[in-house]
């Protein structure tokens, strides 16, 4: 057994979180994907079928009222909170990343009011953001300005009304500083919406402590939410009453079965709902949630810190000089909870790493992906990783 | 025996589609609420549990390929299809209706182009459709007009951008004149938006036939998607190509993968998507949907307008005088798939005709809502309840 085969297994054995683990069906593979699909949580399956069986089957129409569905997206929202760094409140669950994103950035201009007329987007965003930004700068009378993240600052003015920025970039890994950069927006009179799609469930994001105005993310990654699960809307809480949502359905009425012709929107967090919330995706994510119980979010990116430090080590130490080249920064202050690694031919190297049990995943033109998912991925997963990889390699 | 059970009796020996039934999980409970949340399809608990563990729990992100998750929303719009009387290719499922209402209605108003600056919605609409008309107006720079279905006509004029409608009244249980309103909006040169919720697997649509522009839809109705199961958008085929959706999310996008940072709408149907679809939902949905094989949706609507004369004449029979006043038009022409009765205590009646066993809905302030989904209700059921409403309001 080499050194770092055995430095791993005492890294397991001091692990407080490896029992997490037996909450995921999981199999040989090595799974270093769930920073875009998370592992099927083990109490999921049969929660699903109790939705389906006894809430739909049996209990049917009553169950928007008996089952609690009428209130999941806030009843979900206040079980993601705390994973942000948010009280409850001010998060609600429902429609994809990108439609919260549009809500949000629409939302954050209309806070901004008359004047503020510029939108600032991460240049380097998950496509969707930028696309999204753009409809929302249009339908807004705005301009949108692409910007990399650290040259925000700089670029901000009495006519910036919103910024929209990812925690983490979905391709390099990189983490950008939340607290610093929010406290430049607001400095300059403007509003901030995060992207937490890749940072919710690895790190501690701090929404409230940091005055994040808005945020968005996805449930499917590391909150292991299920392919496709809602995502989600923070609106901080003195701001709700002056947001102003560009899709005002129905859910967000302050009497939505009035049935009223005249759109009074509810307080609340709930004011970021829109129409009848997909009940099994979003009962899926509640019980997927569970796994967080007793898991404090530092312990998580900890441990996080420790297997990326880890791989890199490993890949250091196994891969030949040269065959590979890290995009994701080294300091822990400006990394994620992945690896992205540059890599000739990185698509074929894929499939074949895939082929032998690790799966991580593949951005185009020449990326490698590697996530790192503290709950149930282990040090021996993480050496045996970049063994196969020098294999695969060599 | 009665003259109308036996009557009953003799006219589910005569059905075609009695045998449907058995396609559903139904128990004692005479369920007519199918037309708020279809009861459950047999089929889906089965499909549900194999996507929950195989497909996520074994494949994982590879399901995203190999499980046909990418191509869910168009491959089930097609399914969806037949059932509106659309060829393939023109729809795809995904968001609520809500959403879809906003992502319709806007582009409309784009097609439309300068010079024309008004919406008209239905007055009576389901509120959300008339708040989100709202949203809409306000984001081309449009104003909205609520009128009566049947005022739409005079109405109209050559600033006309767009008119949204519903072909079933959710209240009343009106069916509109589909093929006229949608010729009158043509004439004007403005574009027309269908709301299908309170129609579609209730009654032929006829979407190509009668040159519908664009039309949205809920699936947890009379298509027995399950509660908050995904919507649909229908972009006739010759529009595609101008359809400017406010959310174009990464899933519109050409080349999803390509990761551009610059937009490039896909062709086809394709273009109404936006971000990651709700898998669970989407794949139950489609499960739901095995149910019509074999069904000609005009079985369908004859079936339908059976029972709701066959309960109306029961009603009539059974129900003392003047404690009830029908609000659905009696000509089958203006007919949908449900019954509104209108009744002093509505709230309490409905409350007691549940504890009975009779399922229906109560709409504030007086109306007692019935449907009737001819796939599992049959004449008996319907006496029964005629029966049990004349026993809880003598």
């Amino acid at each position: 057994m080499s050194e770092l085969a055995m430095r791993a297994e005492k890294l397991d054995a001091a692990d407080d979180l490896r029992g997490k683990r037996d909450a995921f069906v999981l199999d040989d593979v090595i799974y270093l994907d769930g920073n875009s699909l998370g592992a099927l949580p083990a109490v999921v399956p049969g929660r699903v079928e109790d939705v389906v069986r006894r809430q739909w089957g049996e209990l049917r129409i009553r169950s928007w009222e008996e089952s609690g569905w009428w209130t999941a997206p806030e009843r979900i929202g206040d079980r993601i909170a705390p994973l942000v760094g948010a009280a409850p409140g001010q998060i609600v669950v429902g429609d994809s990343t990108s439609v919260n994103v549009f809500k949000a950035l629409v939302g954050a201009v209309r806070m901004a009011g008359e004047g503020r007329d510029e939108i600032l987007v991460d240049a380097t965003t998950f496509p969707t953001d930028g696309y999204i930004a753009q409809s929302a700068a249009r339908m807004t009378g705005c301009t949108l300005r692409p910007v990399a993240p650290a040259q925000v600052p700089g670029a901000l003015g009495d006519r910036t009304a919103a910024v929209l920025l990812n925690h983490v970039d979905y391709r390099t890994g990189r983490l950008h500083d939340l607290p610093a950069l929010t406290a430049a927006v607001h400095a300059a009179g403007a509003y901030v919406v995060w992207d937490l799609c890749h940072s919710a469930g690895a790190l501690p994001v701090g929404l409230d402590e940091h005055g994040v105005d808005l945020a968005v993310g996805c449930t499917y990654k590391y909150l292991n939410g299920g392919p496709g699960s809602p995502a989600y809307l923070y609106v901080r809480r003195d701001l709700q009453g002056r947001f102003d949502s560009p899709l005002p359905g129905w859910n967000s009425h302050a009497e939505p079965f009035g049935m009223r012709s005249g759109y009074e929107p509810a307080p609340g967090a709930l004011r970021g709902r829109v129409g009848t919330p997909d009940i099994l995706s979003m009962l899926a994510l509640e019980a997927a949630l569970e796994v967080w119980d007793g898991v404090p979010v530092e312990a998580v990116r900890a441990k996080s810190l420790a297997l990326t430090d880890f791989f890199l080590e490993c890949v250091a130490a196994y891969v030949p000089e040269g065959r590979v080249e890290c995009l994701t920064p080294v300091p822990h202050a400006e990394r994620g909870s992945q690896i992205a690694l540059r890599c000739d031919g990185a698509g074929d190297v894929m499939k074949r790493l895939v082929e032998r049990g690790v799966v991580g995943d593949f951005r185009a033109p020449d990326v490698l992906r590697f996530g790192f998912t503290p709950l149930y991925v282990g040090f021996a997963d993480v050496e045996r990783a970049a063994r196969v990889l020098a294999q695969t390699l060599g």
